[in-house]
Formats: C-alpha cells, sequence, structure tokens
C-alpha cells in the first residue's frame, strides 16, 4: 500500500510536468544510450530481485527517459493528450485486472460494452437493437474485423474451407486509406494485390467514378469485387471519402461498404461538424476509435457493425472450458465468442467513465475547439511567406489536420537549381533539432510527389492558441539556420 | 490531482478486500439487473456530464458488482492473482499512455520490449540475437502470428497474391489444443477444416505415431501440411505434449513448428519444472503468455520465433507518415511494422518491474509454490470418497491443473440407473451457487466423454493450503444437498 501511494505520487508529479508547457516534452537519448544504461538506469534483468526504494527510482527513471504525449505541445500523434477521468478509468481497470471474455467474471465491463456499442451504433444511425460490435485492441484489427466479416457474410463456407473454395476477391479502398487495410488483407490470406487502390481527387478524397471503373475493370479480369473500405478522416490529409456516393455503387454492385472511421469518427459527437461523415448510416461496418478524437487513453478502438450476429457466426468455437451453455446468467453476455481474440483487455471503462464526467456535449465542445484552433492555425500561417499549405483550398473544412511545407528561402533557391533532396531534409531535421532539444513534437512525411511536409495534427485537449504560435515560431527559429 | 488521490484510496481499499478471504470474491447480479441499474448505479450514458462526487460512487459501484480476480479462493481462470508492483506498472504505463510503434514515442518502452524478448528467447535456448519476437494482444493472437509466419515463411508470396496461389495447405493440432489455433485457420483464410486434430493419449498428451500418420495421410489426399502447433500446457488437461518426438516428425517433413507455451512457458523459469517443457528450443515459433503463470496484470502475451526478420518481412508495409526512413535515431527499434497492429498498447513494462521487483528467481519460487499447493490437493483429494479424479494417475506430473468430478452418493446412485443428464448438472449447480454465494470460483466443463467436471487452477499467489481446504469443504457443503 505504501509502495503504491509512493508510485502514485511519482505519477502525479510527472501529470503536473506534462501539463507545464515550460517543461520538456522529452529527454531525448539514442537507443543505445539507454540499451547501456543511464545514470545507474539499468533496463536488463537479472535473477536476483531489486529493492522497493531502486524500484521507485525506475519508475522515475522510466517516465523522464519516456515521450510526454500529453504535453500541450505534442502534436505527434492522432492520438495524444492526457485525459485524468480517463487515466483514473484505466487505473481502476488494471486494478479490476479481469478478461472481457466472459459476463461470470467481467459483469460489469461486459454490460457496459453493451451500453457503449449501442449507444455508438445509434450514433451511426443504426437501429441498436439491430447492430452488434465489439471493443477490438486497435483500429488496424477493427478494420481486419470490417474485411473479415464481409467476406464471411458474402461467403459463410471461408470459416471452415478457407480461401481455396472462393474465387479471386478482391477490395478497394483509396490511394490514401490506412495501410492496415494492406495489412489486414496479407494476414486474412487476401493478399495485398487483391487491394485495389482507388484514385483521389487533389484534396485526399476517393473519387466514386473512379471506383466504379476500378469495379468493371475488376470483373472484367475475372475478379469478384466483394468489398469497399470508404475513408472518413484519412491518416495523413484528414480527408474524407463521398459516403453516400460509394454506398450507392455499393448497393449496385452488392458490395460489402466498410468505413475507416478510426480517427473521424469523434466526428459524429459535433452537431456542427457530423455532416462531413453523412452518409455512414449505410455503412455496413465501422472502425471508429475513441482513443483518438474523444481522447480517451490508449488503446480504445471499436468495431461496429449494421446486422447482428455475424460477428459471432463469422468467429465462433464455442470453447467448452469457457462458453458453457449451462451458466446461472444469460449467456448473450458472454460476448468474448464473437471475437478472434480469447482473453481481451478490458477498454471500455475509461471510456464509459470519460462518457460519464463529460457527457456527450463535452466531447463536442473538445472538438470543436480543435477545428476552431485548426482554423486559427490555418489564417496565421497563410499569412507567413515562409510556409505553404500542402492543400490551400482545402484547409477550411479539414478538421484537425493541417499540412504544410516550410520553405526557408535560401534553401528553397538552393532547390531551385540543386536536387530535391536537400528539400526533403528539411522537416527531418528540424523535426530532429526539435526532439533534441524537446521543445515540441509533430510529424512530418512524404506523400505521392511531395517531398517530406509537416503534418499538425489537433487532438490534444491540453493544447492552446498560445502553443500553435509557439510551433510556428519554434519551426521558423529551427529552419532558419539550416 | 484531489480526484486522482480519491480514486486511489477507492482502489487500495479495494485491494485490500481482495486480499481478504473473508470478503466475498463477488456480489453476484444478473445482467438485466445491472442493465436497469441498481441502487442508483446507472450505466446509461447521457448527454450531460455528472459531478465528480458522482464519478467517484460510479468508480466504487463498478468494483463493488465486479469480480475480484485476486482473491486467495478465485481458481477460475489461468490468469488470476492481483500482483501490486504489476499494478504499479499498469498505472504508469496508463499515466505514460503512448504507443508502442514507435522508438520515436515509446523510447524506453520500446528497448524494454528487446530486452524482456531478448530475455525471453534465450531462456528458450535460442540464440538472442538471431531470434525475435513481438507482444501481442493476447495467447490467441500469438498463436495466430505463428501460424502466418509459418505460412509466410513457406510461401512468402501469400503476402501479395492470397491464397489463391498456394495448394490445399494444412496445419496439425492435438485434439486438446486451444481453439485459438481453429480461430486463427478461419481468420488466416486457412478454414478450420484445414486444421487437423491429432489423437492424445489418456492423459491428453499428443501421440507422436498419431501426428506422423495424419500427416502421411493429408499427403496421400494431395493436402500440404506446413505447420504443427504443439501445446505446452494443454487449457483442459495441463498435458505437454512430447517436444522432442514432434519437433524430430517437423524436421523428417520440413514442417514449421510452433509450440503453444502460453500457459506452460511460465515453467520455464523452474528449474524443477521446466523439463516438461525439453525440446521447446527446436521449436520455429513460441507462444508465452507472462499473465499467465507468471502473474502479470492482463494483458501480457509474446511471441516469438527463433529466425529473426520474419516479423517484419511477412507483416511490414512501411507507411511512410509512422515508418520514416530519415529518423534522427536508429530506426531498427520501430518494432511497430512487424505486427499486425498500427496503435499497439504498452504490455511490457509491468512485467519488466516484476521482473526487476522478484528476479528470475522470484518468479522460480512462486512457481515452485503453485506445483507444492497442486500435490497437496491431489493428497486430500484422493483420500476422499466423494470426489474423483479425471485423470488419477496423470496427476502428479501435472502443473497446477487438477480435474475431478464431485461424486455426491445419493446423485451417483440416481445416475447409475437414470440418464446422464443429472450428473451432467452437478458441477454447473455447485458453481451456481457457489457465484450466488461470493464463496468461491471454479471453472468446470465436459471434455469429450465426459460430463462436466470441475477444473481446478493453480496460479493465484494469493492462494494458500487452507484456501484449498476451504473450497474442498465448500464443494461438499454445495453438493449435499443437491
Amino acid at each position: 500500500k505504501c509502495f503504491l501511494l509512493r508510485v502514485v505520487n511519482i505519477l502525479l508529479h510527472y501529470i503536473e510536468k506534462t501539463f507545464d508547457d515550460k517543461s520538456k516534452i522529452l529527454d531525448f537519448h539514442h537507443p543505445h544510450q539507454l540499451l547501456e544504461g543511464l545514470d545507474g538506469f539499468d533496463l536488463e534483468l537479472s535473477d536476483h530481485p531489486e529493492s522497493l526504494e531502486q524500484l521507485l527510482v525506475d519508475c522515475t527513471d522510466t517516465l523522464k527517459y519516456g515521450v510526454k504525449t500529453g504535453h500541450p505541445r505534442y502534436f505527434n500523434q492522432l492520438s495524444s493528450g492526457l485525459d485524468v477521468i480517463g487515466l483514473a478509468g484505466e487505473w481502476l481497470t488494471a486494478t479490476a485486472n479481469t478478461n472481457m471474455f466472459t459476463y461470470e467474471i467481467a459483469p460489469v465491463f461486459t454490460v457496459m460494452e453493451t451500453v457503449l456499442l449501442k449507444k455508438m451504433c445509434g450514433i451511426i444511425g443504426w437501429r441498436e437493437t439491430e447492430a452488434d460490435g465489439i471493443f477490438s485492441p486497435g483500429g488496424s484489427i477493427s478494420n481486419l474485423y470490417g474485411i473479415l466479416v464481409a467476406r464471411y457474410k458474402q461467403y459463410p463456407e471461408i470459416k471452415a474451407r478457407g480461401m481455396a473454395v472462393l474465387p479471386c476477391i478482391v477490395l478497394f479502398v483509396s490511394e490514401q486509406g490506412h495501410y492496415s487495410i494492406k495489412k489486414a488483407a496479407a494476414t486474412l490470406g487476401i493478399g495485398t494485390d487483391n487491394v485495389i487502390e482507388v484514385k483521389c481527387d487533389e484534396r485526399g478524397k476517393m473519387i466514386p467514378a473512379e471506383l466504379e471503373k476500378n469495379i468493371l475493370q475488376a470483373k472484367r479480369k475475372g475478379q469478384t469485387p466483394f468489398c469497399v473500405v470508404a475513408t472518413a478522416g484519412s491518416t495523413v490529409f484528414g480527408a474524407f471519402d463521398p459516403l453516400h456516393d460509394i454506398a450507392d455503387i455499393c448497393e449496385t454492385h452488392k458490395l460489402w461498404m466498410h468505413v475507416d472511421a478510426a480517427w473521424g469518427g469523434g466526428l459524429l459527437l459535433s452537431r456542427k461538424h457530423s455532416c462531413k461523415l453523412s452518409g455512414i448510416e449505410r455503412a455496413d461496418s465501422v472502425t471508429w476509435n475513441p482513443h483518438k478524437l474523444m481522447g480517451v487513453p490508449l488503446q480504445c478502438s471499436a468495431v461496429l457493425t449494421r446486422e447482428k450476429g455475424l460477428l459471432g457466426a463469422c468467429n465462433q468455437m464455442q470453447a467448452e472450458y469457457l462458453f458453457q451453455p449451462d451458466k446461472v446468467y444469460n449467456i448473450n453476455f458472454d460476448t468474448g465468442d464473437k471475437t478472434i481474440q480469447c482473453g481481451r483487455h478490458v477498454d471500455v471503462f475509461k471510456l464509459w467513465l470519460m462518457w460519464k464526467a463529460k457527457g456527450t456535449y463535452g466531447f463536442e465542445v473538445q472538438i470543436d475547439r480543435y477545428m476552431e484552433l485548426a482554423k486559427y492555425f490555418y489564417k496565421v500561417l497563410k499569412k507567413k511567406d515562409n510556409f505553404k499549405l500542402v492543400f490551400d483550398a482545402e484547409v477550411r473544412t479539414l478538421l484537425v489536420g493541417f499540412f504544410w511545407w516550410y520553405f526557408n528561402v535560401s534553401i528553397l533557391s538552393f532547390f531551385l537549381f540543386n536536387d530535391i533532396c536537400v528539400y526533403t531534409q528539411i522537416a527531418p531535421k528540424i523535426k530532429a533539432q526539435m526532439i533534441v532539444e524537446g521543445t515540441a513534437m509533430l510529424s512530418y512525411q512524404p506523400c505521392g510527389d511531395k517531398v517530406n511536409f509537416f503534418r499538425m495534427v489537433f487532438s490534444n485537449p491540453a493544447t492552446r492558441q498560445t502553443d500553435v504560435d509557439y510551433l510556428i515560431d519554434e519551426i521558423q527559429r529551427l529552419g532558419k539556420d539550416l
């Protein structure tokens, strides 16, 4: 008890530092330095125990050399921030230390999951009583579920007999869709070649006419389309595919429509911005990660299906040691057999507790504020000569993502007369210096014909306008001397 | 801060209760009762926020209506117990709230994972520098990885082209193997029909001659064997397949050997009992869940491969927004692309901290103590007329699992003259009453020609001899009046 309280003290101190914009986001060291041991922080494991005192030092050091993902100037990933209520939820979850497979050992949590899934399905616009879902370990697995269920619905014989009895099935996703779709196709035995990438417009949205064309082409080649994955909030450009147009095409060709709203799903909670996902109610399955826009601690991801019973039919094996039919309670709440897992971490409680704490409107306020910040950021950047937006015209409709190149005039002229390599190095160099100094964190990447550009993400509740100003100044400061 | 401290108080009180053998394990209610709301514990979610006071009540209620999986008389699952150091580790993990995909945002944790994987590979008996692995969300996913990598190793073209270009591949697992193997086969597009179940001896171990026969039969049928899954610690009978014999067969037929040691892997830490897994060093891949015998909080599971680089080659997609090649540090520590996930929960820290706290020898002491308790339990049961062991002769070599029927003389005679149904109901009825009274929890199930029997699991560090005595008395008490 005393040990736990001392750990809590360390954690509370860390939380305070996290929210302090004067503190460094990280104290950067290279992997080899950590491996070699830093100031007595030895990662190697021994046969003999360490003292409790040493463990407390280890805990402090673990946090010291880590990254404060809740820091107001942490813009690095789509999931960021540190919600204190969510954190309390996760501490309780850890203390309860149970497993989602049966009501028997997780009575409250399995029922909470049912409540949350219904709520989310209702928000999507489905009939709650006819819909279904499950929380999974992250958006990639949720997307895998979408494709898995799509395949099962069309070809239930797959479960027993495998892909051998199926025609050459193909699925479609935009060229800006998340890479987990290809991962899933590889895992499921479909193959990445059978994921057909549909062209996007200049703003990163799937072009419906291209989808239609690709479907017809595939059919002509003797391939059998079975599923379209639409993206509601693409990873890089924050684009929203036109869901109604895609739903029309799916209806015409009788294809399963999965919407990857891992990131964009949170927008459904904003009455002002939910229109970006208009048409999602026509999807057959949806991925929605509360650990992104909604700020729930990692991990918290749901896959939802419009039709009830499919997840179960597709995945259940009825293991007799877990899912006994002769239990004392209604075994419909033993939901574990709907999953591809056996044991399953409790990911719902922190979301449930946050929802209680904020109410649906609380999430809305938070998400609308990100949008305001994004607009502000855009306006400031527009006025700067040495920044360039990747998609100028799009910015106003993007939710929380802005993308730009840093233009240093001398480098630019150098670039014009020399080669692209130098230009490509600007963002990585600025980022590297930022990390080393620990002042801010944001991501960069190349995309198609665009060389490395910064990708700004607004999903951190701690971020204020001043932090946004700071970031712009910081990039200018670090870029000046390149 | 004040809110967090008050939650911590609630949690500390719960932990105290958990370890108190006088407290009830659970306060049982039916799902519909929880859904309807119990004493103001309302699970429904609203548009408006609740007060912090109400949230604290909600937290208390969540624990009140849950199951104390760390209670000394909780024998219900292979993962049980509440390790306070592990718990502190999980609280810290939640506070750090980061993601395992890149070193960039999880520098300490990714390096810790490397250290732990090396340690575990070394303990298996592999060359650490040539081996590889990853932590995954549970044993079922780890088993899926084993089969996924086995398939990729034999047919690297699967990744791009899918199962269509493969022959009809089949894999083998004993009839007592875990159901996740079939789940994985269904998910991977192999199909459950192509999982060939190998017969076991009367103690639940795979019979090598049967495996050999099944392989030859499959080949004659035109099927292509590619993988054998051996089980080191079967779920129901706690049996250990003869790994050396299976390795010989795999070598002869050039098959991948995966060992599902999700449960039994912990035994490798006991110098006295690790011999049960002799031959595991010849495996190509291994599943090992520290959240089972080692008592690490849920979830903590590793899949390990003898050959380095396969997980990466099989799963990587090199998404440019995460795995930039031009980072400031050695990107070999960006291990996220080895997985089928994208975001990945930090499951390593609690294990690392527990290992620091106990040392390897500390795990050994704990595991050896389970074995002693199991032996004690066996001896006591042997002397009782009204209990019968499912496998009398095997018990001495079983680690922590004991299996028995409760024989109530009057029921037995009834059974002899009537039908099997009544007999089948004994265990469920006793269990139901146990749950309602909240006095103890253990599992039951039928298996093959054996009707419902109890399955006793020793993997709870809080359990003492007196708890075992109590359980036997309790079963007798509850069974008497059936």
